[in-house]
């Protein structure tokens, strides 16, 4: 298969970085990743917006998902235009040049047991 | 990106704060947040309606989320017309006067180590 | 509000009622509930099927959503026509003469701090 | 009821098999399963492809869902044509000859306490 599935615009509304973990790096850091998939044979250009409670939207923050690949974008690993703040609200719009699916999981460990959510973006 | 991304009415099925917490507040309190996004560039009037097993609807709670800004907002702190009452199942119907895209995220805290669920609302 | 918002049919695909506890009953009891909004006026009758991995399915389990209630059933709670099995995966047809909406939440604490898991139901 | 409900491909963004567990299996082995659903009469024929970060897509994975069943697959449990490896990420393309639900399931058994996560998968 190397058609492209899924959407060109997804949008995740409950954005959080936990300030705090307990565990070993990198695996069990708190973190939230936006998991990508790229059926299709070409290479797709991804675009965030992230959205806060205070303050304007900054972006963008671009980067690639080769083809017939999935990529496990951790929040925590974006630096341009700016790193993406810890312990405060935040929401995301991802924009693509050709279809994807998006799905968002974080793992929380502040306490000593880690936590997981995971849902799927809302496809625009 | 300044259009209104998503829809005017969504609908949660599972609501519930636990009336326990372990961990310090405010991010370790057990609650439960409705995570609004919107991405129009006017600020939108939104109003819940909270509906319980064994008694009538309670409502409407109205607050605003600007423009280009997401809003997290724990069903906890909601106070006008009645505060949420804990430890029992509830259920919320959000309308908004221009489209925006809700996500659920429950932190469970009454044992030692936290418990998280998120999911998207259901777009009705 | 009093329409009713949703639809007739939804689907849980992994249902699975875990075989032990800790914590205090009835509320850190493991258990899977369907949590069922009924926005409209009016009763709703509900029928559920459970499919199972290696037996036929077995059903109807009946009951009523009132107009304007939520409802939270608990999987663990339903007698008839025979109790859920604990410890093996099933599956859920839910059929309703009016429209609802539903979503899907479990609680593991089968190890001393409990896990949740929550996810809308597929409307079919 | 034996009509097929559902869609015919689905995808997960984020597929993950912890590489460590706590606890006893099969149980409490940290896994990840695709719970798939056929309400139909006849057997499903199900096709999995798993997409990587750093190599090309491997499969087909073929099983069957017979008719008026569920079937709760780990990926821990595949090994044809090659075993899913553990602790780095994936997704998967699911391909069926007649419609069924999916959904999928992590529970990470990593550190001393479990935690879960679910979502429906993507209808394609």
């Amino acid at each position: 298969m190397s058609f492209a599935i899924g959407k060109r615009c997804w949008v995740l509304a409950d954005g959080y970085i936990p300030a705090d973990s307990t565990g070993a790096p990198p695996e069990m850091l708190s973190h939230e990743a936006l998991c990508i998939l790229n059926t299709g044979s070409d290479p797709v250009r991804v675009v965030l917006t992230l959205y806060f409670e205070d303050r304007d939207p900054v972006g963008p923050y671009e980067f690639r998902v080769e083809g017939r690949r999935t990529r496990h974008q951790r929040f925590n690993d974006l630096s341009d235009p700016a790193p993406v703040p810890k312990g405060i609200g935040y929401a995301c719009v991802l924009e693509a040049d050709a279809p994807v699916v998006v799905q968002q999981t974080r793992l929380d460990s502040r306490q000593s047991e880690n936590a997981l959510l995971s849902t799927l973006a809302y496809p625009a």
